[in-house]
């Protein structure tokens, strides 16, 4: 197992601060998305449509972000040409850099969602589950890239776990909003607006829990994807 | 330009049977990935639930052809040390990889809406549109493929501008099915399910996009993602 120290040692030796460099550029990406997030559904709830347009707006900045660290990763690899546990922090950044990417998409969908208020009123619900998912996956993201900042396993660990309770939530949400429907189809615009914010916030959270993933992979060299995290023995994964 | 011929002179040369080897796992993932789609459209269409629960069953498969994939090129990349072409196209492949997977997910998706069919009844709209948008974006996708086994620039090119078409057919499929809704608000589940198809069909598209968008990467090294294909000149791209 890769432990934190030997890691911060190891990137403080030869070769590189050019690793450090990319990592730092990837955390600051996800700083910049996470803030996006927050921005859109703050946007949202208090129905700020300027805020709204500067989340969009964003996007291209994050945009850049992700082809100059897809760039890097590829220079990285053919100078440095990296094995080992530097090659999975360049392969898991890779992966985190598309999953990041897609989260600002995300959050721009939710952003653009408050700029159609004013056309289909605002939903019954008055976006309860809008909040709640929402700060429940912004936490989610937060916990994501600070496993990897940390290289903590147990909490990556944490964050898959959340995952499946955001699903819950989102089906149990889902339900709720179909039978606002039917109750008052007027207002069948605005709850398919809820519809369409929750179902991007229930995405963010599965790109956040494939950030923890990678997390493991970067740590111990283990492909956990595809829900195969569950069928390990969580606690001695924790330990190793 | 990376043209066909001096890439099939490199591939039968020295090193590298692996990379070929790789190539052809990714292409046997995108068929394997395209005929999942096509299933899930004809599931849906013909209310087979069998079928329906065939497609979700293949994802395990698919979801094991990508870690396996992602470990190749890991692989490759650390024994190999390849640099220019070969290592865009095994970053290519780590990208491509991440796209079909996703797709998969989707048409994953679109299966299990048939096997809700029997509680929600069938859309009013009798699936036209969704019969419409699905043939193309599985047309979309096999055009992607075909563009990336035969390195093939243009038909990569006509992928992109296809999926601006799908964006209009969907944003135009989407109005229509909420005067449906308004009209008839018994038929407000049947017609969920039939938008949630459109939306993963939609996105499917844009997967779709993404593997075009590597194609040019790979053969010319220009990273045309967020719509920086629009802003260049096809024609001279297209010639260069």
């Amino acid at each position: 197992m890769l432990k934190q120290e030997d890691y911060k040692q190891h990137i403080s030796g030869r070769f590189n601060s050019e690793l450090e460099s990319l990592r730092n550029n990837m955390l600051g990406m996800g700083g910049k998305v996470e803030q996006q997030l927050l921005n859109a559904l703050d946007a949202l709830m208090s129905k700020d449509s300027g805020e709204a347009e500067g989340v969009v707006s964003l996007d291209k900045e994050v945009n850049q972000m992700e082809m100059a660290i897809d760039d890097e990763c590829a220079t990285i690899i053919a100078r440095r040409q990296p094995t080992a546990s530097d090659l999975r922090l360049v392969i898991a950044i890779i992966k985190v850099n598309t999953d990041l990417e897609r989260i600002g998409d995300e959050a721009s969908r939710v952003a653009s969602l408050t700029l159609r208020l004013a056309e289909d009123g605002v939903s019954p619900s008055n976006f309860v589950e809008v909040r709640h998912i929402g700060n429940r996956v912004a936490g989610m993201l937060r916990e994501a890239l600070d496993a990897f900042a940390r290289l903590d396993v147990s909490q990556a660990i944490e964050v898959v776990k959340s995952d499946q309770t955001v699903d819950k939530e989102y089906a149990s949400a889902m339900r709720s909003l179909v039978t606002f429907m039917m109750q008052d189809h007027r207002k069948i615009g605005a709850i398919l607006n809820e519809m369409w914010a929750l179902r991007s916030l229930e995405r963010i959270g599965d790109h956040a829990c494939n950030i923890a993933e990678q997390v493991v992979y970067l740590v111990q060299g283990l492909d956990v994807r595809h829900g195969r995290l569950a069928e390990l023995d969580i606690e001695t994964l924790d330990r190793r």
